[in-house]
């Protein structure tokens, strides 16, 4: 890595590019005009892209027939920076302390697509050519669902035509160990509105006569789950696919377990699904999980009000072979049957995206681990799933039809999305070594 | 009534004697100079007792010994006037309309209050003397817990020594109706704090492995009650005095019951502890009411967190003989005991007050029943307990060791508290009438 590598990667942390902000949308086109820039001069055709929302930045070396076609894909837009007052460091102005680069984006995810940028920069420089075709299919609505993505995919396939698509922005199982992701969660989002009387009423006066909203609420939240920790909704399990017996044979091997995810969680405990361990429960078992709720009086001290509304936000990760609709209706049906009398019940399906996994035994597959054992040489590989969601993977599949090998270079306490978000500078120069064994082992 | 007699009204009403407000201090202060001086002009002995906060204001006749005492309380404070946009006419600028005075106070307490030192008023004008001797204390902190208040009680237990309290600050059952009110509900409250994470949570990465906080809240405010509206804290009801036969069939008389219930409340439906009316579950029924509750993410759409936190506020309107320590004893065993594992349970007692019954049979209660039924010459006499709570009722009777009779002229529909606080002109004179025959009557 040269030093202005990580110079420019800190010209890139400096824009505030909160896509979700709408006050920030001239710092998120200022970042895509530089992204562009940036692109051109390590000697890629760069192009703009604008959409309904934030443009999206494409950029490719000089293609040659004959060979195959590697499209990276990654984000220039980031999260929002609060909570502001648990930053140790101004969010949009990067410092590196104890070898680690501190701002919003660090991993999530312009250091890692960052990463790939300088390993094609650097093989251009050094041999002038790359071993594969490359296109950089970089957006800026990935923190807000990618809007526009789909519509773009769609206008563009012939342009955006490839062999397999790689993308950084998946975590690895611990420091130094090259980490490869074959399966991720699907999501289903159903905000639930409970609500009774006209207004907040006095609770001296009316309380007792009518079925207060926010213990029906309670009531609801409460039988999703048996206190076993099994999800109680009716069916729900009924399209899970079992874990298969190699894959709890390879991650009981792996470097993260229980006492990491206690330590990390920082919880009195763990809990969940009985009979599977805390990386079965979160990389393969389905949930359903209260994101907030609220209603009636929230300031300090008392007001005896009776709530005349409470609302819960829920999501529920799913796993193959569940999809969202089917999972939607089945919580719907159950939700309804034990909402008590005298509420009204309101359900309000958001966003969804079917759970993914792939074989991390097929040849794309198999050049991604060697690529990951070349740029981490000290690690032993794991093969892994994630909790987490990224809808588009499975929009890649659908119109692109191409499989996707997610090689994540975001270590566990990377903060992404929270407060003191950090990139180790070992792992922006493993990304950069990764991007380049990855292109000559994809050839 | 002289017409003068609402002109004085209204310049009473037209001080925004806000007391939680500081930036009304001045004018809370103004206002009560102004009550002062109009007990002098109507012949009585006045004072003015700054205390920490707002001062209270006495006013006495020439006591002569032989006679009895009543002491009259009543608040010059009032709430704030928000949400200020609901109003139809300013909340300072009192109007008439239709026979209705629409001010801020109106009703909670100055039109009450004023109709007291009016009726004493024409009593000095037209007779030279009154048929017993009268202290009225009128505090300028009843809206924000009278904190004041006990202490100036204690210091000048001599100076109010007195043989019974009257107060109009209830509510009539019906336009019309004389209503006595012989019992109010105490009060307890508890913020229930339920955490687990250090930090919110990635619910991707995370979800399956740890106890949510909001679920676990969740399940901890359905244990609150059975499904048939009973509360299921184990004891709850250990100490509650059943209700009489002749409070029930009183009851089943009054024109207020179910149909008025769901119309004020506009829930689609009531509901309650099995067994009784709405009238016998919101007047002598204890309750578990969440009055607030919230955790996790608020806004707009989605965000995927785990939240480190869940909280809800806690009341428990509490009847003879139960008291708050141990219902909040009761309430924290309880919680502790069903509270999952995986999270920490942070229970915080707050204000409480015991519940409050007289016997309305007794020779004071008479008298007052009496007097009320003089001032509303049409209507059918109510004997009725309230939802709510006055604990400064407990107050006088620890501190001063008398009984209080409950003399209200408030209607159900006079938006104490809210828009549009009303006061009917009918009720005003009725209010005058009162006064003259209660001190009669309690002669």
């Amino acid at each position: 890595m040269s030093a202005s590598s990580l110079d420019l990667l800190f010209d890139f942390l400096r824009f505030p590019s909160v896509s979700t902000n709408p006050a920030r949308k001239a710092d998120v086109a200022a970042c895509a005009e530089w992204l562009k820039r940036h692109a051109e001069s390590i000697g890629l055709e760069a192009s703009l892209h604008p959409t309904a929302g934030h443009p999206i930045v494409l950029a490719r070396n000089e293609h040659r027939s004959g060979r195959r076609t590697v499209l990276i894909y990654g984000h220039y837009d980031v999260q929002p920076e609060d909570p502001l007052a648990e930053w140790v460091v101004p969010p949009f102005e990067p410092v590196v302390r104890d070898g680690v680069v501190y701002a919003r984006g660090a991993t999530d995810n312009k250091g890692q697509i960052f990463a790939h940028l300088c390993g094609v920069g650097a093989a251009l420089r050094e041999g002038g050519d790359l071993p594969v075709n490359v296109i950089f299919l970089i957006e800026g609505e990935e923190e807000i669902g990618s809007t526009h993505l789909e519509a773009f995919l769609t206008e563009n396939r012939a342009q955006l035509a490839a062999d397999v698509i790689a993308v950084s922005d998946t975590g690895m199982i611990a420091r130094g160990t090259p980490t490869f992701t074959y399966g991720l969660r699907g999501i289903a989002s159903l905000e639930t509105v409970v609500s009774g009387p006209r207004t907040d009423l006095h609770s001296g006066i009316y309380g007792g006569a009518i079925m207060n909203p926010a213990t029906a609420l309670s009531r609801i939240l409460a039988s999703l789950h048996h206190a076993d920790g099994r999800v109680a909704v009716p069916g729900f399990y009924e399209n899970v696919r079992p874990l298969e017996d190699w894959e709890r044979a390879a991650w009981r091997e792996l470097p993260f377990g229980d006492a990491q995810m206690l330590e990390i969680t920082g919880a009195p405990a763990l809990f969940g699904e009985a009979g599977y361990t805390s990386v079965e429960r979160t990389w393969a078992r389905p949930t359903a999980e209260v994101n907030g709720l609220g209603g009636g009086f929230q300031g300090e001290g008392t007001k005896t009000v009776l709530p005349r509304e409470a609302f819960a936000k829920l999501t529920f990760r799913l796993v193959p072979d569940q999809t969202p609709a089917e999972v939607i209706e089945k919580v719907s049906y159950h939700l309804r049957a034990v909402c008590p009398e005298g509420v009204r019940l309101n359900l309000r399906p958001g966003h969804g995206g079917k759970p993914y996994v792939t074989n991390p035994h097929s040849d794309f597959g198999k050049a991604a681990q060697r690529a990951l054992a070349r740029a981490f040489p000290k690690g032993k590989l794991a093969l892994i799933r994630e909790g987490g969601s990224i809808p588009i993977i499975n929009t890649f599949k659908r119109v692109l039809g191409l499989d996707t090998l997610l090689l994540g270079l975001a270590l566990p306490d990377c903060a992404a999305h929270g407060p003191n978000e950090n990139f180790p500078i070992e792992n922006f120069e493993a990304g950069i070594r990764l991007n380049r064994a990855l292109l000559e082992e994809l050839a």
